[in-house]
């Protein structure tokens, strides 16, 4: 599940109802993934909503559309570590548009295929008309997916423990980088920008490497609000702080053809990468960078985590001469 | 999932995937859910997307959309004989209305509570904003519902046999007429309205009847889109013909004050019962009977399966005179 500060507060607040569901055992409710065990069998479930015109931009090619639909539910499998297995989907559509959806179809199939997560349920139907335009709202997408895991493992965003380093997989920033190119806010050459949109548009989900974290990881979550926010979910849920180094923080060539200040919005503050933060004891360094080779992803130490002073969970970003760098937002909210 | 014909061959066409998750054992996708079997445990899963403006009227109470919105879902699960666990919901919202958001999760809630289904994962978002009108689109919903099933069953709408019973759970026809009430088309006494009303903002699904026709029915679906093309879904699967006696299509009251034509439309073609419609073999009438006994719910024959005659899966209703009901239209369909 995706999770944006001001929306999150409106399920917490209203839809948290405890950690069984029945004879079920779960854990993780609130977190990427909820994992239930059945019998020796552990699956990890997440649920994700887009729309049109707030998630994806009104004109988007449909291929990447379907595509990343997909990409961002495995993305909070693979931070549970577990292994994409099947999805469900229901799409409202503002019309009958066979093109759209079968180009949509491919994208998404094509993840699918290559994941091996088998779409086995959906339901469609017909956005709203508006009474004053007589047009049907845009299109949104909801899809489940579900993935296993090995009995007894499964990461959360629980479990950092102070001297613990803070890792990222990939690169920060470049799918925000690109979106504000697109709004026409940031300048960029048209090599970087090619190269950022495609991580806009085509987000590869680390499913790979979050299994390969499984035995190694305390903690986890995906990239999808801003590695500010992102990381402070797993400070809150693990109560504890954290200290990261601007300078470790991992960019693309292209995102770092920017100016500097463009660089920090969008590694720190962005969003969009579906990339992991994760935490891992410093003795077990070694067995990360060769899981990060084994899931042929790169992996970047970036901090540490610190102990709780009682105020518990503040992020500290610091720059080569020690000063700390401001943020420059909490994240994505949609209703802020 | 609730079927709705034009829309059903979207999904269709695009995204059946054949019958395996990878190491997964399924069954039953394309229908009300899809059953998914892990080591001796089997579970089933549904998927429902609802929208204001599509699917409830722009002033419905909050507190009946949440009790809706989880009700189809459960009502899925009712079809496949599947006892409710937990469910997953997505949410687009135009606004931050912590009210009406309040009244929804408090008639969610009620309804989960009183299924001991567990909410264990959620994802809030903002739907898009209209260009012209400045306006966010109306609140969508998405549930995904899970429960469980003994090893080695499970109802899907593939089974029914010739000389097979066709029996229906409740009444049929009550949240059509409310709707009509609603749009001014029909009229109707204050009281029967009252009760058509309730049957539309509050359906009760039908859990304990699925759960104990498990070892009886041969097929089985939930009325969503119409007795009609409900039981037409049945017959495609199944591959046979069906013959029903328009007399024994269980009516309220309420709906039998209204004039034979309307009776015959809410009932046969109207849609949003979401009682059980399901074949078992004549030998098991009594055990049929005593199951809705123990469930609390009314059962009604109302008449039998036939072989196919190579057309294959046509359906025809007879009055008492024997003449063939014309049956007003195919269901509903979002996109006809």
């Amino acid at each position: 599940m995706a999770e944006r500060s001001g929306e999150f507060s409106i399920i917490d607040r209203f839809f948290s109802s405890g950690s069984a569901a029945g004879p079920w055992f779960c854990k993780g409710i609130g977190d990427d993934c909820a994992i239930i065990d059945f019998g020796d069998s552990r699956i990890a479930v997440t649920i994700d909503m887009l729309a049109m015109g707030t998630h994806f931009l009104p004109d988007a090619d449909p291929r990447n559309v379907g595509y990343k639909t997909l990409a961002v539910n495995l993305s909070d499998l693979a931070a549970a570590g577990a292994t994409p297995r099947a999805f469900f989907l229901s799409i409202g559509l503002p019309d009958k548009n066979d093109a759209w959806i079968e180009a949509f179809s491919e994208g998404l199939m094509e993840l699918a295929k290559e994941a091996g997560c088998a779409l086995l349920g959906g339901d469609t139907v017909r956005t709203p008309k508006n009474p004053v335009t007589g047009e049907h709202s845009p299109a949104v997408f909801s899809i489940t997916a579900m993935g296993d895991l090995p009995p007894g493992l499964g990461l959360t965003r629980a479990g950092a423990k102070p001297g613990d380093d803070i890792w990222v997989s990939g690169t920060l920033g470049d799918a925000y980088a690109a979106l504000k190119y697109r709004w026409g806010h940031w300048a960029a050459a048209p090599e970087a920008v090619r190269l950022m949109s495609r991580r806009m548009d085509r987000p590869e989900p680390r499913n790979a490497l979050g299994r390969a974290l499984l035995p190694l990881a305390t903690a986890a979550i995906d990239v999808s609000d801003g590695f500010s926010q992102d990381l402070t979910h797993i400070l809150e849920r693990s109560h504890v702080r954290a200290r990261v180094s601007w300078d470790d923080v991992p960019r693309s060539e292209a995102l770092m053809s920017l100016p500097e200040e463009e660089q920090r919005e969008a590694a720190l503050s962005g969003g969009d990468d579906y990339e992991l933060i994760f935490t891992a004891p410093p003795s077990l360094r070694k067995a990360v960078f060769e899981a990060g080779i084994a899931a042929d992803t790169l992996v970047t130490r970036v901090g540490e985590i610190l102990p709780s002073d009682g105020d518990g969970t503040s992020l500290t970003v610091y720059d080569a001469k020690g000063a700390a760098v401001i943020l420059k937002n909490g994240g994505f909210d949609h209703f802020a």
